[in-house]
């Protein structure tokens, strides 16, 4: 018989609990709280599950010195919500939600690009004017789009847009192979019917979409944010679908979430807003909670983490 | 120098006239007319472009006996419009716009197709409330298509569905290689997410699609129609959506079009209606044009017509 070891505490930020930690009975000894007790669980936590990945509890919460964490996961592909200098700075290991939302957000942007090209929003709303109006819509296939964003999900959504036929163009931090690096973004912007911004958001990344870069599109072309909303510099965008700049947006993410009722953006003229929803497919709290506990069983283990964080960047760094 | 042949005369059945049609001077005397002068300009034509392809005056003004265009084509795909016995049994050819439909017809159910899977029109309704109201969608790869109509439209919805990751099945007149026959199709229906309905109005499809049908449907599926409206007994796929048989529907074409602003249809809970749309991008006038031009300088110069019509199957054959 060997000595018996105490289990791992798992402390988890939720609103609503997991499902599927079933698999943890004996691994762990998991412990639920809400953001107004994360500070004083923090210290005595070996592991870290942000399962309410609206909630930027962490950032504040975070303890500068002293016991914490040796691992931090987030069930969300972006971790601005929980990045401090503190966390950055420390030993953690953080990992996130990758993969899970890659092929679900690239069937919400190819359906918003099809949605567009075939006028459908203008069909919906003729529909309830009980109006038979004939109208000539766009082929997608030879279009052009630009992915801003070359993690896996911006790849994603290239490999479903050139299944329609989309000419595609992916933008990331820096050129690389198939990679063009944002020196092109204005140039590419400029010819694109489509531009897509899936990037995660970082001091590089934070209002990068506003006036000047709306101003490069043409005036057909249509703006669609599944990232995170501080990409776009919310007015700017709006002013220039007033202006008739560009011919349409899609917002599924939003500076700040949920959206008031008496935001101006719900009735921007040619602007769809979504309530972050792009990833959210049936099952997909079932896979975030298999995806976490796959990696805790390795982690429990001590074999090495899967989907880690590059915690200065704010990603996990790709090929 | 031979002696000059009198130029074949071209009747044009339209309304706006077709463009292009320039290239035909020198080799076509061209006459334009309404459906009023039809019957009376009939006689004294060599060909018959039928350009106004909403018209059934075709059918009305047939001459029974008596001298006829030798040739009649059609600035559409479907012939139900202008055919009748007598054209039937006459040794007049008739062609079609085969082709030019085929891929813009396959984008825009494919857009229906995503655009239902994440809920779009709900997210536009909800738009309309200021209201943030997160739901889960569906995932588009794994689901099932029937496409009902094995011509090259229902062929180029089955390519483009399956390139965006739906399992497709084709049912046509008759089973062969690749091609269900009706008699797979409720079999079919009653496991599919979405049904879409891309035949030919003929004897054996006229209202296939009525109470019996969509109750073998799941409550989750889709029913799309983007054939001819006759295919569907428009009140018991009312009665479908009402009763929540169905999730949902797109009808494109109607029994009568256009849709008058008393239609019950445009209120059904549901039910997406558009102004038979689905084929129409922009240039598709030039394209029909260009395809009747090219059709026309080979029979001029005596070379078979390709796109010819099966009069008595009421559509081109395929393979």
């Amino acid at each position: 018989m060997t000595p018996a070891t105490p289990l791992p505490t798992l402390l988890v930020l939720d609103a609503d609990p997991p499902p599927r930690l079933g698999r943890l009975t004996g691994k762990a000894r998991i412990v639920h709280t809400d953001a107004d007790g994360l500070a004083e669980r923090l210290p005595a936590a070996d592991a870290l599950l942000v399962w309410d990945f609206t909630s930027h509890a962490v950032r504040a919460a975070w303890p500068g010195t002293g016991p914490r964490p040796r691992w931090v996961h987030t069930a969300s592909a972006g971790v601005d919500h929980l990045m401090c200098p503190e966390l950055a700075a420390s030993d953690t290991v953080v990992t996130n939600a990758r993969g899970i939302f890659d092929e679900p957000i690239a069937e919400y942007v190819t359906a918003l690009v099809l949605a567009a090209a075939k006028d459908l929003p203008r069909t919906l709303d003729l529909q309830r004017e009980r109006t038979w109006r004939h109208r000539e819509t766009r082929r997608v296939a030879g279009t052009r789009a630009v992915v801003v964003g070359s993690g896996p999900i911006g790849r994603a959504i290239v490999r479903m847009l050139k299944a329609v036929g989309v000419t595609t163009a992916l933008v990331g931090r820096a050129a690389r192979s198939g990679v063009h690096g944002p020196e092109d973004l204005d140039r590419l912007m400029a010819r694109a019917d489509w531009v897509i911004a899936a990037a995660p958001l970082t001091d590089d990344t934070h209002g990068m979409f506003d006036t000047r870069r709306f101003g490069v599109m043409q005036p057909s072309a249509w703006f669609v944010n599944v990232g995170r909303g501080q990409l776009v510099v919310e007015e700017d965008l709006a002013e220039a679908l007033r202006r008739r700049w560009i011919a349409g947006a899609a917002l599924d993410v939003f500076a700040r979430e949920p959206l008031g009722e008496d935001s101006p953006l719900w009735g921007v003229p040619g602007l769809i807003v979504s309530p972050h929803m792009s990833g959210d497919t049936v099952g997909w709290r079932d896979e975030l909670a298999v995806q976490f506990v796959d990696l805790y069983e390795g982690w429990a283990a001590g074999r090495p983490l899967a989907n880690v964080v590059d915690k200065k960047r704010g990603y996990v760094p790709g090929h």
